[in-house]
């Protein structure tokens, strides 16, 4: 791949983290500069040489970037985007790693104006529930898959910088339109987020909560993991990706009314045929995977 | 404690054969036999070495056991149970490994009858999605809970007996009513696997639901880890904690509508509180745990 020469990180998170570190792992990458919103964090970024320097909205920063990373939660997307449209160069390609892309393109078709034809929707596919520069590592991307969501007028070139970038890092590309994309992640993404927080919140409101978390144990802790994520993330996930959620949350109900009638007419064969396919589906999944 | 020269296991599978796995390592027990319903797997559990000696619902196996554990799925408990009664010993004590345990008392006052002294109702908070002898591990019971539940005439020595032999597994040994424990059960284990199946079964009704799980990544895979879990013993545990998992369904309902609204009237304040005080509650319980 061209190396970037300039990297700009906005958002030096898990994410955006995690993207400089593998690109440097690469050598991939010269300059790295992180903006953000938080001193400590970006000072703990430093420290971790995650980036060489702090940057601010301003052109120093943004005029000669190569490649910049809008990685913070969507909902910050507008306002930034607004604060670099003015100060980006002529050769700067910006890509972002938010959760859902159909708010994101309308953004930027608002914001970046002159820009928007270097601009490459993006979104890996990868996270942990932790978050802030301290979590990043550089093999976060490693065999994880990378969405892009490139528009009719996107500039060939600032695709492939930013596809050969994710390569770099150790990701598989794919392409999807926004709609798709927030639609499949809806399900199997933004939809288990909402369960697990919900499961944890029930037992947490629950007169006994103490004795109750008391007794759980790994099934738990694994069903639940993902609502030790980002609350602030998650908000802005879903409100960007409300509709297909709601879709998504509909569904979910109607199954466990399926479910709940199955249990209340003591339907042993029904629930059973209802744990075997989904076991199965699963086991097959796991082993597609491998 | 007392060594435990024969211990017979009904249901050589992750539970009963992990439960003969650490007792052997511990030095706890002498010869160790096992009786089950299929062939294949009783002989896989010779050749693990977790069993000595396969054996049958005959006096010979069970007549001067000092230890019997019934480790199958709920729904074989009756069976098994009225299969031993006439063949148990004056000094045979019997435990189960039953995930419900108001229905396994239940069994017990109407099939052990002059035994139910010597039963002590238990359950394991412990296990993996595998199953079978050949998923057993000596280590599974380390550092985990064991449940107990008493009758008001349970021999003391019996309960000794069964506790003294969770313990040398490496368990914490806790007393709960059998009401207490299935409540406690059905919101911290039992509904979280109802959930996950749910959403495997979602996801595989879906018409495009390969391409959806081609994106599925590692939070759907912790989520729904449980939903490989066996689909009889789930099956079993669902009907005979009925009760209490409907009530608890019917909670998870209410909060997802509670979540819907929020995201239906764009409440992005609301989320966020939801999500953060769902976080602090897991994080403030695992360093709990830790």
């Amino acid at each position: 791949m061209a190396r970037i020469d300039k990297l700009v990180v906005v958002g030096v998170g898990l994410i955006g983290g995690s993207f400089a570190l593998a690109l440097k792992e690469a050598g991939a990458v010269g300059r790295v500069v992180g903006v953000g919103r938080r001193a400590g964090n970006i000072r703990r970024a430093l420290e971790l040489k995650i980036i060489d320097a702090a940057g601010a909205f301003d052109r120093d920063t943004f005029g000669d970037a190569d490649l910049i990373l809008l990685a913070m939660p969507v909902g910050q997307m507008r306002d930034v985007m607004r604060a670099i449209a003015p100060l980006l160069g002529d050769r700067s390609v910006v890509t972002d790693a938010g959760s859902t892309k159909e708010d994101v393109v309308a953004l930027a078709r608002k914001e970046l104006r002159k820009s928007l034809a270097r601009f490459v929707p993006g979104h890996p596919i990868a996270g942990t529930e932790k978050s802030g520069a301290e979590a990043a590592f550089a093999g976060l991307y490693r065999g994880r898959r990378v969405v892009l969501a490139p528009l009719k007028g996107t500039d060939a070139g600032a695709l492939a910088r930013v596809r050969s970038a994710w390569e770099a890092c150790g990701a598989s590309v794919f392409e999807l339109q926004p709609r798709e994309h927030d639609a499949v992640l809806a399900s199997v993404s933004h939809l288990p987020h909402v369960l697990a927080y919900a499961l944890v919140d029930q037992v947490a409101r629950h007169k006994d909560a103490k004795r109750l978390f008391s007794y759980a144990a790994g099934g738990f802790r694994d069903f639940t993991r993902i609502a030790s994520s980002h609350p602030e993330m998650w908000r802005d996930i879903c409100i960007a990706n409300k509709k297909a959620l709601l879709a998504e949350l509909d569904r979910y109900g109607r199954g466990l009314d399926r479910v709940r009638r199955m249990l209340d007419r003591g339907d042993a064969k029904a629930l059973e045929a209802f744990f075997a396919g989904a076991r199965d589906a699963r086991d097959r999944w796991i082993k597609d995977k491998q």
